[in-house]
C-alpha cells in the first residue's frame, strides 16, 4: 500500500479539532491519478479494524485500545451511535430517535454509561396506563403490559397469565449461547410464533395482548418469527445470574423501560466515541474486506485500513453487504441472508407540558388501532416540555414506509389525539425517524429469525471467519436486540480477538 | 463521463474475436490514474444496461436489441448462464451443473432454444425406480414420485394423496400474479409448511414422501416455507392456460423433468449471448446503480455503464448487495432481505456406461437417507458413457459445504452403492458443483420464502423503482425457480421497458 500526506483531520476527526491519540495507528493517505481520478484515499495500518461505530464496535475499539493495540473504526454514516440517535428539537432539547430504555440485568450498558458520566432518569411512569380497544379508552392502574392486569375479560386475562407462564417455561429450557442445542430445538423452530399463539392463546383478548407485546418487542408480527427464536429473546432478556422473562422485556418498572439516559442515550456513543479520537472514522462506508497474506484489507469510502483482525459490528443483512475476499463460508453467508431487520420508526410530539400528567396518566397506551399502538412519555426529567413518544412497528410501519412525513404525522397525531385528548393534535413540534429508510440500518431495531434459521444457521452467529470476528447486539447471548446486547458484543469481541493476538 | 480510448474487443468479449454488432451502443473506455491508479475503466452509454448474463438477462437484452435499443449486459463470472452450467468432462462430454430439466408448459424455454436451434430429449426414464427406506431397497413401476405409486403402506399412500389434492386445491386459490390477494393468503402466510404438512400428513409414510417431495422441488426444509410459498410455487408449475399442480413439479414423464437439452442446458444462454456479442461483458460485477438526472450510471469493476433505463436481472439477495442512490424504497430493500437462496448442490458420477439399466432401473431414486436423496440417469442421449446425477438438498447441502470436496465424493459415492450396487463406487470421473459456495448465486436453486414474507412485500417482487426493472425466475408468475421462469422475465421486463422508452 502506497503511503502519502497526513490524511487532514479536520476532514475525518469525529469531534471537529480532536487530536489523533498515542497508539491510533499510521495515519497516511495515497493520492490516485489525474483529473477524472477519485477522490484521495487515506490508508492506515492498525491491529484491529473495526467495521461499525455503534455501541458493540466503539465498546470492542475501547477494550481492545486498553489493551495496548491499536485500532481504527469505519463508520458508514456521518456520525457515531447506529441505532442509539438522539434528535434535536426546534427548542434545543434532544430527543430519542432510537434505542432509549434501560432495565435491570442491563449491567454492561449501564457500566459503560457509568464510566462515561452519563446518568440515567427513571422512565415516567406515575399515573394509570391506557387501554385503547374496540374503540374504547379504559385506564388502568400498575404499569406494562402483561405483568399488569389490562381491563380485559377475565377469561382472557387468564389465558394470557398461562400463555405467559409457557413462555417463561419453555425460554428457561434455551440455552442462550446455543438455543439451537435445546431439547426441543427442533419442534420450536419449525413453526411460528402465530402458529403456537393460536394453539395457546385461544381466548381473542389473550391473542390481542400477546400480539401487541410481540410487536412492542420485536417490531414484527408473530408470523414473522420462530418460536425458538421468540423463546431465545426472552431467555436472553437477563444477565449471567438472572435468567430472562417475558414480564422483563415488557414492563417499565422492574423491566426493560425502566430507565433513560439524562440527555439522550446517544451521549454514551457519542462519549465513548470521543475517548477513541481519530481512531474513529466518519463516513466511511466499508465496501471489502479482503485477505493479504496474514494480514486484511479493509476498503472503505476514501480509507483503506490494513489490520490483523477485522471485527464487523454491523447488523447481519448488512454484513451481507460487504465484498468479503476470499468467500465467506456458505453457512456464514446464508445466515447474513436470514436475518432480516424488523420494521420500526419512532414518532416524537412535542408539547408546552406533559399535559397527560395533570389526567392521571403515565403516556403507555396499548392500542387495538391506529398507526400507532404503543406510546411512552419521552418527556426530558425535568419535564421542561412534554414529549409524547410513539412506536410505529412491523405492518404499521411498512404501511407508511413511502409515506411523505406529513401523513405520517397527521396519522401519529390523530392516534395521539384518541389517546390524549384533543390537545394532542397542536404539538410545538414532530420528529419522525424512520429506521426502514436509513441507508445503514433498512429497518429495526433487530434482525428476526423466522422458523429454521437458528437451527440450520445458529452456529455462525458468532464462530470467527478467519480473523474476521463478529459482533452487534444480533450476537450478544443477553439482550439481543439492546444496548446492553451491543455493549456484551463488543466487550466479547475484544476478549475474542486479544485471544488471537 | 470521460471518454478516452477504445476499449481492446478481446479484454471483454464473450466469445474472443466477436467484433461488436452494430447497435452495441458507444464503446469507450477512460484511464485514470498514474502508478497506483486502479485498472482502466470503460464506459458505455446505451439505453439499457442490465445486471447479470443469466437467462433472465439474456432474454431481455434479445428482445431490447430486437426493437431497436441499445443494451449492455453486466455479468459478474467469467462465463453466461448464471444458475444454468455445463460442466465438461475429462472424457470430452459435457453434464449438467445447474438447472437442466424442462418439461410441459414452459413454453418460453422452449421456444427460446428452438430459434437458438438447441435440441431436446427425453430424460431417461425406462425401467423402474428406486425407493430406499428404513433400510431396504424396492424397485417400483412408473415414474416421479407422488404421481406413481412408492411401495409404502397403503394409508400413507392414501394419505399422500389426500394431501396432494389438498395442494392443488388450494394452489387452485392463489392468483399467481398476486398471491396476496387469495382469500385465504394471511391464513397460509402465518404458517410454515412443515405446520400444515403435520396437521395434514399424519401418516409417516406420507410425512416422507412430501418431505422428499419438498427438498426436491425447493431444495429447502418444509420449516423454511410459508405455506403460501409453496402453494404459489404449485400455482406457477404451469402457463396461461393450464394452472399449476403438485404433480408437473415432481414428474418426469409429463412433468418437469421430462426432457434435456442436447449438448447441455447451457448450450441456450451461451448461444444466445452470442448472438447480441459484445453487449455482453463479462468479470463485471456491478457494485452501485445509482440516477443521474434522467439516466442512470451503473458502475461493475472495470466498467461503467451510462443508461436509460436499468434491468436488474440477479437473486434478490445478490440484488440487495449492490449500492442504490438514491436509497430503493424499504419496502423493496426489506424484501430482499427476506428472500434467501436455498441449499443446493448436484453432484455427478461418470462411468463407462449407464449399468442400471442393464439392471431395469431408470437411475431415479427416493431414499429417506444418505447426502442423497434424490438422484436421476444424467447420461447423454446416445449413452456413449453413464452419468448419475445425485441432488444434495437443503440440511444435507448445508452439513457438506464446508466439507473437503474428497468427503463429499465420498459420501455420494457410498449412496450411490447403496442404490445402485458397488460398481457405483468406481466411476472414471465426478464432478460437484455446490451453488451454497458460488460468490454470484450463494444458494440455489431459487430463492424461497418463509411465513408473512410475500402477505408484507410481495407487490415490491416486481414493481420498478423509477428506472429500475427487476427480473430473474423469481419475478416469474409462471415457473418461478425455473429456466422457463427466467425466461418469461426476461421478455415480460423487455415490455416493460419498451413501454417506457
Amino acid at each position: 500500500m502506497a503511503h502519502g500526506r497526513q490524511l487532514p483531520l479536520s476532514r475525518r476527526s469525529l469531534l471537529g479539532g480532536t487530536a489523533a491519540l498515542a497508539g491510533a495507528g499510521t495515519l497516511t493517505a495515497t493520492a490516485t491519478g489525474t483529473a477524472s481520478a477519485a477522490p484521495a484515499a487515506a490508508s492506515r495500518t492498525v491491529d484491529v479494524v473495526i467495521v461499525g461505530g455503534g455501541l458493540a464496535g466503539l465498546t470492542a475499539a475501547r477494550d481492545l485500545v486498553a489493551a495496548g493495540r491499536t485500532v481504527a473504526v469505519l463508520e458508514a454514516r456521518d456520525r457515531v451511535g447506529g441505532r442509539v440517535l438522539g434528535l434535536t428539537l426546534p427548542n434545543g432539547g434532544v430527543t430519542e430517535g432510537g434505542g432509549e430504555f434501560i432495565g435491570p440485568t442491563q449491567d454492561r450498558i449501564k457500566a459503560l454509561a457509568d464510566s462515561l458520566g452519563v446518568a440515567t432518569f427513571a422512565t415516567y411512569n406515575t399515573g394509570k396506563n391506557l387501554l385503547y380497544k374496540d374503540g374504547k379508552k379504559s385506564a388502568y392502574a400498575t404499569d406494562g403490559l402483561l405483568g399488569s392486569v389490562p381491563p380485559v375479560d377475565a377469561a382472557g386475562l387468564a389465558n394470557a397469565a398461562i400463555v405467559q407462564a409457557s413462555l417463561d417455561d419453555m425460554a428457561k429450557q434455551v440455552p442462550v449461547d446455543a438455543p439451537w442445542t435445546a431439547a426441543k430445538a427442533a419442534e420450536w423452530d419449525r413453526q411460528t410464533f402465530e402458529s403456537w399463539l393460536r394453539a395457546n392463546a385461544v381466548i381473542p383478548s389473550a391473542k390481542f395482548l400477546l400480539d401487541v407485546a410481540c410487536t412492542s418487542i420485536f417490531s414484527a408480527e408473530p408470523r414473522e418469527l420462530s418460536l425458538l427464536f421468540v423463546l431465545f429473546y426472552i431467555a436472553a432478556a437477563g444477565n449471567e445470574q438472572t435468567p430472562g422473562t417475558l414480564e422483563r422485556l415488557t414492563e417499565t418498572a422492574n423491566g426493560a423501560q425502566e430507565l433513560r439516559f439524562v440527555g439522550g442515550s446517544q451521549l454514551v456513543p457519542i462519549k465513548l466515541a470521543a475517548t477513541l479520537g481519530d481512531r474513529v472514522v466518519l463516513n466511511a462506508p466499508v465496501r471489502t474486506i479482503a485477505r493479504s497474506g496474514s494480514s486484511y484489507v479493509v476498503t472503505a469510502d476514501g480509507v483503506t485500513v490494513t489490520a490483523k483482525r477485522v471485527v464487523v459490528a454491523v447488523p447481519p443483512p448488512l454484513a451481507a453487504r460487504i465484498s468479503y475476499d476470499p468467500l465467506l463460508p456458505a453457512g456464514r453467508d446464508q445466515l447474513t441472508q436470514r436475518l432480516p431487520m424488523a420494521s420500526v420508526g419512532k414518532a416524537i410530539a412535542i408539547y408546552d407540558t406533559p399535559f397527560w400528567r395533570a389526567d392521571g396518566l403515565n403516556g403507555q397506551v396499548v392500542s387495538d388501532t391506529g398507526a400507532v399502538s404503543s406510546t411512552f412519555d419521552n418527556s426530558p426529567p425535568d419535564a421542561s416540555y412534554g414529549a409524547l413518544m410513539g412506536f410505529i412497528e412491523a405492518d404499521k410501519m411498512r404501511a407508511l414506509d413511502a409515506a411523505p412525513a406529513d401523513t405520517v404525522k397527521a396519522a401519529v397525531l390523530a392516534d395521539f389525539a384518541t389517546y390524549f385528548g384533543d390537545r394532542a393534535k397542536t404539538p410545538t413540534s414532530f420528529v419522525l425517524q424512520r429506521w426502514n429508510n436509513e441507508a445503514y440500518t433498512r429497518g429495526g431495531p433487530v434482525s428476526i429469525a423466522a422458523p429454521g434459521v437458528l437451527t440450520q444457521y445458529g452456529p455462525a452467529l458468532r464462530a470467527p471467519v478467519g480473523g474476521i470476528h463478529w459482533a452487534g447486539t444480533e450476537t450478544s447471548i443477553h439482550w439481543m436486540g439492546f444496548m446492553d446486547g451491543a455493549v456484551r458484543s463488543g466487550e466479547r469481541v475484544a476478549k475474542e480477538v486479544l485471544a488471537e493476538l
